[in-house]
Formats: structure tokens, sequence, C-alpha cells
């Protein structure tokens, strides 16, 4: 490796939710990937065996609690456990991806928050330090006792569409309500307006309707969530944009959760491309035509490097 | 009082920040307000005297962490230091309005997440549990790991306008984009459109320009926020939908922070009239003709009830 | 239901782990279990939506942590924090099986001691007690600082082959050097010997040979384990017994993982009959005609009921 | 600057309630304070933004206690949590004047102990380290966990008045029964005999009563405090000495809290000076005449060194 | 039993300290001590056995940290262990004597501080109210977190004297500068004016001289300490009050400590007559004629009823 | 010293359980023991004076909590909460023996768990590190969330045997049903078969009989246990093993309690030699020709340089 990096106290273990996009970030960082088995014996129980001292070590975890997110968290948690155990110095978990975002309060009477549950199971088993990259909710942050820091995917999107030659004017589109302050930041970056679906019910026993708040005619639309799951939302809305007159339209995700139905109502939907990071690795049969796939290896990397090194990590996003 | 409250273990206290509120709660409920001396040293420490026994008891203190905010959390920690060292059964933070809710996330590099910071204090302090209302965020309610009871002042302020004839069709409108769900909540109540108003800044160096996201013109608009601080945003929406064609508008909000310039803006403003709750109390100086102010009283006295009595909340708000 | 359980109180919920047995226990109590729904989203997070007030109550919350392991104790950390959040009195979880009990101390460097990580991650969720049975190491109980109830699985096992008309002279043989303690208490209750199976290897590069360390010939051997997992060590051990000379050989254990090869091991063994009870739920795969399923719920319900009416539990084994 | 200190991991902060020590302070270290502002927003709410990278490095932030109190508390604990999720190394809370430190047990029923919840909410808020000055009772250091170092002033306030001429012998005295060990310290320290002021009533209904026990006349009485507040005891104390034989009468405290009336009893009082060190800023019109301030910066930079380079402080004091 | 307590779910235990008085304050308060054993294996390690269930149960737990001060903690500590897991509802720990009070700060570099450690001992192992007497210095009720209830000793032994006739004037002694609020709070009760004995080294190298600061002559002094130890300080302090004059001398204190030569100085002092409780048990041989014990057993058993009852325990000093 | 270690920052403390042992541990890493008085007052309070800066040092503290055990554990705690208050960087307990490691679970109702409960005092004191040596469960990993180097004594007791003529075939015998996995290691070492005593009684109120589960005759058995305390089973074991024909029996044990009776047990068994650690010091009394001792001090002082230079603990014993 040419650009090997010099401290060997930084070690950087993969869990298995990503492996491909581990690797890509210990290339960008220098090092090898530490040694270590993560597997499962005959009843399921997660077995782990680091195979490397990591005494005194700053010990960075990457692993995104994506499905099989409770496999997932398990796996993180009892790696932690080990690192503590082994006298690990500092454990940093980089989460690209961090599952049970969306269980971040009490919607209705006596739901848990799991993601709050899930910051407190980290901390319970001794992480550090996290390292994530757009929650679901800003507020996530304020779930931790524990220094976090949370990089932003919405740069890399935009740079995509900004390098692209788009056939006219841009509309950025949040597909629902919740979205508006991350279309809001996308649309800065473009230079464009934004619109809103408003999906609501006109009646009782009446079937909801996707209207549109905003001008979305003749336009480029381009639809932007945080995390695409079963697809439901953005590909109806992609449908209702070309419907009421938007030229064509595209969308774009951080998080390509992509479950269920997911890519067949991508593949069946207007959307022309559907753009997403490599925060959640993608099945060999997601990797479909329209689906664009840039990496957060760089960026990640690049916040490793700042983190061990007592760089101002903010001024990544100047 | 006719509907004396029967189990004198529930213990209500007021701390200074809303004694008028409290009292009113303390009636719904039928009980007296327990006595205690809440008062500063010539200096400036806060002295407090709980001058009856309250060991054993279920105490519900009030307070909301209003101006000013520092005053009034620092009574109400040493208020539950007070009630723990004294051997209440459970100590429940009653705070109509939570200070600090705004800072729920860094933003910035290096800010604070105040909200949770003081979730901690409480919890430090000794409270088992928060009732609250209309959190900035609702992801604050993850900042605690003791039970909250979340209370929904929007119906009130719904009913408000539902009562009231209106000269026309209404559309409800967010302010900011950080708003849309609690416009379309209220617009949900009221059978209505929603709007938004999209401030932003067409090139640098340019003023910023309020762009109105969806159809206003000819209704009846009303803006709904959470709180309303110095008013700025809420009155440049009001006038820039007049400008726009809006018949009149009407604005609400939970929590009238109304601080600084507020009320001069206020009155100054093209809205008509401004509709917010009593869970901060207004100085006299603020009770101008515009703002009416309705009270949340009967709502937490019998949220208290039910806590007390270990009967459901969330059936408050079916 | 003719013995209904009086105090409403007392209510008991069951996750997905078992809940034949769950059914089993609220019957022997006398109620009927909780309503909550526990299901998964499209991507794999855990849904929980409990259907019923349980504010002041005492909720018993029946889960092993059998396969799929780490989807059951996600289940239960989730449903933890949802009872704490709901403002339940006591949260008591009720533990048949403790998965990864076997992960009691590090054998090797930088292994995990998950059996403790779990402990810690159910005190963070909020879990008051536990209630549990026949834990791999006894010292798990002190891997927790909130009350445990340790209940005993060999008197069921005794009483069943007490009840037996066995052949002949019968010795209680341990299959490997840590479980001798077990086998002993199990010789006791049925005034037998005990033998134990001294797994060794001769010299490197030689195969193991199964020694027996103790009299068998001539005798019934009864092999007992606390888990049986692949079945590999007990079937070895069977068959050594047999060739060693025992007339026959039964086996037993409290928690049947019965994992990968496990089923067809014991069908091809010599193994006459293999007991075990119903703390982890047995696949309609694994209930062969070999397997004799002996019920704990009488067992359980009744220290549910115990620890309810805050009598002592250790008395069940007097 | 001359004496710049080299190692630029130590970073020194001041919040506001004693900006001018903090300057001295840094001056004697040799670095410049941190960049930082701490301002209100309208509501009063607290706005803290730390205008430069403290990541890994060991931060020393100055805040003395004092009044407004309510508000330097609250600074201290937002500034305490951005430094933690900024990732200091370690965050050292230098409090010159620690307040509420006199509500430092029950005295009555049913009172907080404020002074250790300043504590606790402290340690919860992320500090690291405490060094404070002359805590009103020492055990006050036993309300923490992490380490304290607790300076002395006594010996500046010694220094003082031995290099005074006085004209005659000299008694120290102290004003109530609890400064008496106070007293004897000073006493020490200038080879005097010792008095104490015995205030009492002699019968029901009747006055209060100066009564002085020990020998002060014609001697040259240095009454000691380590807070002087309003200054009632200290004033009727002095004018008592005065009445009773006392040839001159100085005093002399730590911590000048000078609330309420007490510049002008002081002007009006029998007292030639008043000695105290500027642990407490003195706003313009406290500056008077009569009232002599001593820096503490040289004493608390050299501890702030000693302690940044693992360097005994205690031997500050040999 | 006439007065037999009627809560059968109040249990009060006796450790090894001090059985007598813990079977007087059980005979105050109408109960039975409960059943265990404490004793010692061959090798020194404590034994407990609770012979009665006390699940659910309010568990009052007797024991003075007196000597052997080390084998009375861990024996409050194993046994507060063995009823936090035997699932006692409350554990509350009667401390007539509170040992390591007098490590209560910092007094040279790297001391520990003791009694602080001891609080949160004893909150680790799980004690949920500490009941304990006249500590040493009143801050140590802020080393807990968990409610104290602080008793009075000292009208215990004021009424003594109060009841007695004295031949003379009566003048409250300290004997030494710490003990001034205490004497103080004596002479109240006794309507009588204070001493001190001010110990001071006139010069380097020359014997310590008893100066007394006050007017003793031709008066019945009555000296008062918290605890007497090795009563060094008191018989000087007692000698030296009759060399000075005084008619005749009592001591008196809470804590009969009187360790090492203290019987035989106290027998060869000046002192007619020492007052104490029964706090600490009194070894055969130190049971001379002139100490007399006064029980402090109806003070704390009416001070566990009233706890157990959650009535103000604070009313009994008014 | 030769072999002096350079780094300052390490500091070896020996508190009062073992200093012989502590000397030797420090000779092995090449550093003099820390300076510090450890004694105890009059009244038997312990009284610890650290004459040395530690701030910033990375501290070792060796201490077997052995008899007296309760005083050797409060030696410990409090040194801990000195060092932790003197800012030290880490505080690393040595514990060659652990005492209270037999009380690691519940046997019977209501029993405390000493083991884990000294783990909690540990912690709560401040240790943020454990080095100890073959405990009695290696569950007892598992009570503490800091890391813990766990090492192994066994392979000093093989050596030793491994070096000597024996007069014949070995056979490792057990000499109760919870040693037999350590017969079994050591068995391996020494490449011979193992045998358990198999201690039981035939019939209710008929004398317990040592039954020896295995081949024994005409061989060398060395029993091993980890542990002996009274020398009571061990002595039992030897004499049956040479009425059941064993040509001569050795013992060896880890740590050499030797309680009560012991030494006199041991020299009227058949035991021809007892080989022990010196984990524990043995009193001048114990030590006789039939006990041999090895020392653990090469080992400990290893551990301890490998931890400190953040190199493999575990390699050690491959």
């Amino acid at each position: 490796m040419s650009n090997q990096y010099l401290d060997p106290n930084l070690k950087v273990f993969s869990l298995n939710s990503n492996v491909e996009l581990a690797q890509e970030i210990a290339k960008v960082i220098g090092v090898e990937l530490g040694k270590c088995s993560v597997s499962q014996f005959s009843d399921g129980e997660i077995q782990i065996n680091i195979e490397e001292s990591i005494r005194g070590c700053d010990v960075y975890v990457i692993q995104s609690t994506s499905s099989p997110v409770n496999e997932n968290i398990m796996e993180l948690l009892i790696m932690i456990d080990a690192l503590k155990r082994a006298s690990a110095k500092t454990i940093n978990i980089v989460m690209p991806y961090y599952g049970y975002a969306r269980q971040d309060r009490k919607a209705r009477a006596r739901e848990p928050i799991t993601a709050k549950l899930v910051a407190n199971l980290l901390e319970t088993a001794g992480a550090t330090r996290v390292i994530t990259l757009d929650l679901h909710a800003p507020q996530i942050q304020g779930f931790f006792d524990i220094p976090i820091d949370h990089l932003m995917g919405v740069p890399i999107l935009a740079d995509h569409f900004k390098s692209k030659e788009l056939n006219g004017d841009v509309v950025i589109v949040s597909p629902d309500h919740g979205g508006v302050t991350r279309a809001r930041k996308m649309a800065e970056r473009l230079k464009a307006p934004i619109a809103i679906i408003d999906k609501r019910r006109p009646k009782p026993n009446v079937a909801e309707v996707m209207n549109i708040v905003g001008n979305i005619e003749g336009k480029v639309a381009i639809l932007i969530d945080d995390i695409i799951d079963t697809a439901g939302t953005i590909t109806l809305a992609a449908n209702a944009l070309v419907e009421n007159g938007a030229l064509e339209v595209y969308a774009c995700c951080t998080h390509p959760v992509l479950s269920g139905p997911a890519i067949e109502r991508i593949e069946n939907s207007k959307i022309k491309e559907l753009v997403v990071t490599n925060s959640i690795a993608l099945a060999e049969e997601k990797r479909v035509e329209k689906i664009h796939q840039l990496s957060v290896a760089p960026l990640i990397g690049e916040a490793i490097i700042r983190v061990h090194e007592e760089q101002s990590v903010s001024t990544l996003f100047d």
C-alpha cells in the first residue's frame, strides 16, 4: 500500500454488515483491516475472536446496523465488550447507517424509543465515541453522552447532481412533511426552489391524495429523503410529480434500506435514476441499473484520520 | 373546595415561574398547593423551605423553565434535591414549557446539546417522571430514561379556531421548513390544506425572500408554530401572506415566549389574533388585546390525576 | 378460567420465542396473556405495540433467549424499554433459557463475556428482576445487581426417572469435566453413584479417546447435562458407555438447544430416550419420538405467584 | 508574550463571571484565553460558541459561581457539555469561588444540600477535575468523586498583614463559632492569639449580645471569615471589638460576596480596612477605598501549570 | 410483648457491633429482631445467613461501624448485598455511630476521604436510606444521595445535666477550635456561656500550651465533644480547666470510642464524670464508675417507627 | 539495581497483606516500591499516607485479600480512593489472591454474592484494572466491567512436578466434583489420567464415604485444588487414596489459605508434600517442612510490565 498510515495504534475492524465499505475505508486511511473472525455457532450465538493484540489502541469498528439489524447490533455490542475487556484505549463505533433511527420518539402510547435504547446499549457496552452519517433525526445526537461525529452525506448527493447535465430547471421535492428541511438544504446547494408532497385523505374512507404544494410543472424534480425503505412513498411521489407535469424525476437518499417490494416499485416507477450511498451494502439482486451508488468511504476515512489526529471534523463540511 | 381530591399522598407544589397556572391546576385536581417558600438570599442564591412533611408522598412540582430560564431550572433542581432528601416517594416534574428545547442537536461544531443536558440534570437531581407539553422536537422524549408523559396542546388551539366563525376557506401555514408536520396536524383537525413559508436568499448578498409554497390566495391563513420567541419569523410570514393575497391572518402557538421585540412586532403586524396557551405566564405588559390565551390547566390537571391513579394518559387524546 | 388470579396488577406478556410455554404459565397463574403485538417491519426492525395500559403494574415478560438468539434478546430489550417508558411499576424478566450463558468467562485472550454483557443490557434497559432456570454456571447470578430468582429443573428430570421402571442399577454420568457437580446432584436424588467421561487425546495427532472414569458396567447409565446443543459430546458419550458395557443409556438436560446435526445424531445414537424440558420450544421437526419433553410451566407459574405475593421462592425446592 | 506556554494542548477558557481574573491567570500561564462567545438569546437562554477546535486538549474553564449564581452555574454546565461533545481530553473546572457552598448540610427539615447538588451536576455534565479555593467547608471536597485541587487563600491574606506595619499586638478574631479553626490558622501564621465573638441571646425576647470570648483589649484585632456576604456579622463584630477596647480593627476574607447592604455597612463600620481576594469580581460600585483586593491569579495560574505538568500541587503550600 | 408492632413488613436486624442496643431498639418498636446468623469462617470471611423471608419488607439493619471498624463495615455491606438479592423492598441502614467520619476531607496531600468512600460503598451495595446520629461533620449528610435521617444526641446529654444538681454556675467548654458550634448548642440548652481550649505552641520546639479562651474561673465546666477516642485532648483540657480555677469538670460526648489509653487517662484525670451514649457498645473493661452511659434506643426506635409510618422525623427535635 | 525500569510513571505500591511478594515483584520489574505508610489509628481505623506524588502515573497496588480479609479489603478500597483523589492516571489492582471468591453465587436462599459485591466495591472506589491469579471460578472475571488480566498458576505447579523425579505413574486427583476441570488441565501438562474423590453419604445418618472414581492403585497421586483452607477435604482425600492403594500422595494448590486446623491436619496426613505458591504470605508458624512454596513474583512482575507496555499478556501462557 503506497499511503500506509504510520501510527500502529490506529486499528480498524470490520464486522459483517458492510465489509466492502470497511475495506474501502481502510484503504483510504492506509491500514489493513484488523484481524478478527466474527461468526455464529450452530445455534446462532455470535462468536468473536480478535486475533491481534489491541491493548492501548484506538480502535474503530465499522458496522452499519442495517438488515439483519438485530444480528448486526448484537455483533457490535459483543465486539465492544471484547475490545473493552481486551484493554482497548478508545472504542470508536463507526455506524454509516444507524438502524432503528426512525423509532426516535413515542408516537403512540406505550411505544419504545428504540433509537435511544440502542444508544444506551452502546454506551453500556463500552463505546467511547460514535461516528455516523445523516441520522434520521439530528436529535439522536443527544441520545448519547459520549462524543458523536455526525457526518453529512447530502453534499455527496448534491455534487452528483451538480456534475450531471440535467434537462431543465430543477426543483427539490420533499416526499413528506418531515423532510422539508432536508430538501431545503439540498436546494441551497443546487440553488433551486422546493416543493412538498402533501399526502392527505380529503374525507374519511376516501383514498389518500398526493397533493403537491409548490410549483413543479415543466421542471426536473429531484426527490430527496434520508432513508428509502419499502419505496412506497417515494415512488408514489415520483408518479404524482410526473402526472402533475414534472419534466423528469430523479430520487436520492443517503441510506438505501430498500426492503420488501422496494426494488420492484422503483423499477416500475417514473423515477429515472435513484442515487444512493454505500452506507448500506446492496445485495447483488438490488444492484439494478436504475440505482446509482456513491461511496462514503473517502468521507468516513478522512473523518477517522481527523478524529485520530485530533483535528477538527466539522471543517470537512466548510 | 367542592371537588376535594381525597388521597393526601398526592401533593402539588408550585415554584416561581407560573404560579397562576399552578393554582388553576391545583383547583382542577382538588388540592391546595403544597406549602413551601422559594426565595433568594441577598446574593441571589435560591433558598427553598418545604413547610410540610412529604415523606412517602407522590409530589408534582409545577415549573415552566421559561424566562428567567436559568433561575427557573436551578429552582427546579434544588427543589428536586430537597424532595429527594426529604423522602418523597416519587418526584414528578410538570414542565408546561421545556426551556432550552431548541438546543436539541449540534447544528454547528462544538455546540452543546443543552436540552439533553437539562434532561440529565433533572435525572441526576432525582426526578422520577416528567410531564410536559408540545416539546419542540418529540425526540426530546428520548433524552430521558425515566417515564415522560407528553401532552398535546394543538387540540386546544384547534378547538379554539373551530369554535370561531372564520370569514372563508382556511389554510394552515407553517412559517418555516421544520414545522410542516405540526401544520399538517392542525390542518387535519380543521380539514384544511397547508402552505409553507420558504424563506431563502436568492443570491449571496441579496435579502432573504419570503417565498410561499402552496396556495393561500383569498384564504384565511392560520400560522402555527410551537414557540413564538422574538416573533420575527411569524410576523414577516403574516405580512407576506397578506401581501400575497391572504384574506386575513391568524397565528397560534403553544408556548408564548415573546421575548425582546415580540410584542411590538405583533402589534405592528398583519396578524389579526395570536392564540397561545398559558404554558408560559405572560407578564402584565404582554397581555395585549391581540393575544388570546387559552388555559392548559384542565389538561394538565387531568393528566396528573391519571398518572396518580395509574390510568392511561394517552386516551386523553383519543 | 376457573382459577382466575385476582390481582389485576399482575400482568404476564409473552414475546415470540416460546409462546406455548407462556400460555401454559399464564394458565397456571390464572391470567390471560397481556395484549401486545411484537412483529418486524419489512426491513427486520422489531415493532412492539403494547395494547393495554400497564401503568403501575407488576409486569412479567416471558422470553427464552434461544435461537434466533439475537432477535430474541433485542425483542426483550425493546419490550423492557417500552414497559419502562409506559410506567410499569416493576419489570420482571422470565428467561426459562438464558442464551449466551456459555460465554461466561474469558477462556482465551480477547474474548467477550457475552453472558455478562447481556446482564448489563437487561439492567440498562430497565429490568428490575430476573427469573431464570438452571443457569449454565450459577455464578451468572452474580452478573446481575438486581434480584434474580434461580429455579432448578433437575428435580423435574429426576422425578421423571424416579417414576420410570428402569432395568437395573443406575449410574449418573457426566459427559465432561465441568458437569460433575450437576451429575452429583442428580445422583443424590436417585441415590446412585456417578461416573465421568474423560475425553482426552493420549498423544498429539492421535484421536481423542472417550475414557470413562468410574464404574458403569452392567448399569443403566443416565447422562445429564444442562444444555444439549449439537449433541456431539452426549452422543459420543452414550456410545462409549454402551461399548464399555452399560446396559442401556438415557440422557437428559434442562435446555434442548438441539442445533445443527443434533437431531440426527440423537436418532443415530445409542441413547434410548432423551428427556428435556420445554424451557426452549422445539420446532415441529425436532419433536422426534426419542425426545420426551417435560413442562416447567407449573414451576415457573408458581414462582411468579410467589414473587408477586412476596413469599419465599426457595421453599419451592425444599 | 514573553513567557509563552509551549504545550498547545493546554487551553484556558473564561466564562462571564470573572473575565479580569481569567485574563490575569492566562497571562501567568503564558497563554491566550481560548476563543469562545458566551451570550444570551433574547429570551435569556445561554448560547455558547467555542470558536476553536479543542479535540484532545486539556481544557481549563474559569468561572466563579458568584452572583448571578444561577446564570453562572448554568453557563458552566452548558460549557462542560459543549466541551465534552467536542471531544476535549480533560475538562478542568476552575472555580475560584464555589457558590452555594453554605448550603452544605440539612440544617433544618426538608432542606436541600445544594452544594452537593452542584457537585453532582458538574460531574454529570462531564467535568473531570475541579480546582477551587477556600471552600466554605473542607468536607465539600468529599462531595466530588473526581479529583479536586483545593487551594488556600489564607496565606495570601496573612502575607498582606505580615507586610503591613500594624500599631500593636495582634489578635485574630473569629466572628462566629464556626470559624474558629480558620482564625487559628491565621493566628499561627501571624503568631497571635485568638478570640471569638459569641453572639447569643441572653433571654428569650431580648436582643442578641455580641459577647467576646478571649482577650482583645488594647490590641489590633483582625477579623477573618471565608465569605463576607451582607457584612452584618462582621461589622457588628468590628463595632463590638472597638467598644470592648480593641485598638483598631481590620477584617479579611477570601470571597467578597458583598451583597445587599454590605458596602454601606462596611463604610459605616469601625473596620479600618477590609482585605479580600479577587476570587469574585467586584463591580465598580463596590471598589470603595476601604476594600483592598489581592490577586489569586499567580496562585491559580501556578496550580494549573502543575496540574497540567503532573507535578504536586500540595507543595505550593509547603 | 405488650406493645407489639403490627406491620409484619417492618423487620429489624442486628449485626454484631452493638447487639444490646439493637435489642433495646427492637423492644421500643415492639418487634423481635430478625433471624439471621452473622459469623466468620475459619479464614475470617464473613458468613451471613438470613433465616426468614424478607421479600417485599422494609428492613432496618442496626450496625455501628465502631471497632473493629473494618469487620463491621464489611458485615454491613455483605448484609445489604444479601438483602438486596433477597428482594427486600427498602434497606434502611441504622448507624448509631458512623466510623471513619473524621476522615471527611483531604487535610493533607494524597489523603483519602474515607467517610465519603464509605457512603459510596453503602449506596453501591444497595442501601436505600441511612439513619444516623451526631455525625462528626454535618456535611457528611451530603456524601449521600439517598435520604438520610440525622438524629441528635446532644439533647439527651443536655437533659442529663439539666436533671443533675450542679454545684454552681456552668460553663460549656469546647476542647478544640472545631467544636465551638457544638458547645454553643449545648450552652443554649443549659443557658450557659462558653469557653474554648486553644491548644497552641508558643514557639517552635516548645511544648503546646492549653490556653483557655473565655472565663471559667469558679465555674462548673462541662466539656463537650462528639467523639472521645484516646481521650488525650479531653483529659488535658479537664486538667487545664481545674488548674485555671474551674470548680469541677464534667465531660460528655455522644460516641465513646475510648480506644487505647482512654480509660486510664479518664480515670487519672480531673474529670468528675464522663457522660456518653450507648451508640457504641462499651466492653466490660470500659464500664468504669466514672463513665455514665445514656441510651439512644428510645430515640432511634421512635425514629424507625416514624420513618416506617412516613411521619416527620424532624419534629422529634422540636 | 541492575535492571532498573526506566519509565518513572510506573509506580508499584504494596499494602500490608503480602509485602514480601510485593518486594519480589518490584525487583522483577526493576522499581522501588512506592513510598506510603498504611497503618491503623488506635481505634482500628486505617490511615494511609502516600508519600510521593503519583499525579498522572500508572499505579499498581499489590494486595492479596487473604486473612485478615476485611482489613485487607478496606485497606485496598481506601488506597484506591486516595490514589483517585490524588490524580493517578490508572489504578491497577494486583490481587494475587482474591478473597471471598468462594461466595460467587447464591447456593441457598438469601445468601449474598460477596465476590460480586467486592468487584462492585473496587469499581466504585475507582479501580481501573484488576490483575489476579487462578480465580476460584473463572466467571468472576465477568463480575467486573473493567479489564481484568487473569493469570494462571497451574503451569508453575505443573513445572514443579515435571522437574521432580516421581516414583511411578502419576494420576491427577480432584478432591471434589467442582475441581475436575482443574485436574484435567494439570493432567494434560503431566500427560496423566485423572481420578475424582466422590464424597457422598450412602444413606441418611450414615457417615460420608470417600468414594474414588477412577483408577489410582499403585500410582503416584497428585491432588490439586485452587484453594486449601482448613485442609479437611484434601487430607481426607489423601488418606483415602493411600488406603485405596495409591503409592504416594502429593497435593498442590495455588492459594494456601491454611486456616484453623489446616497445618495440623496436613502434618498428620498421608500427604508427602504440599506445593503452594506465595500468592498468600505464610505466617512463620505455617512454614512447615511439608509445605513447599513457589514464587509467582516472576509471573506477576512480567504481567505488570506487559500491561504497562501494552503488550499481550495472554502470550505469557502460550
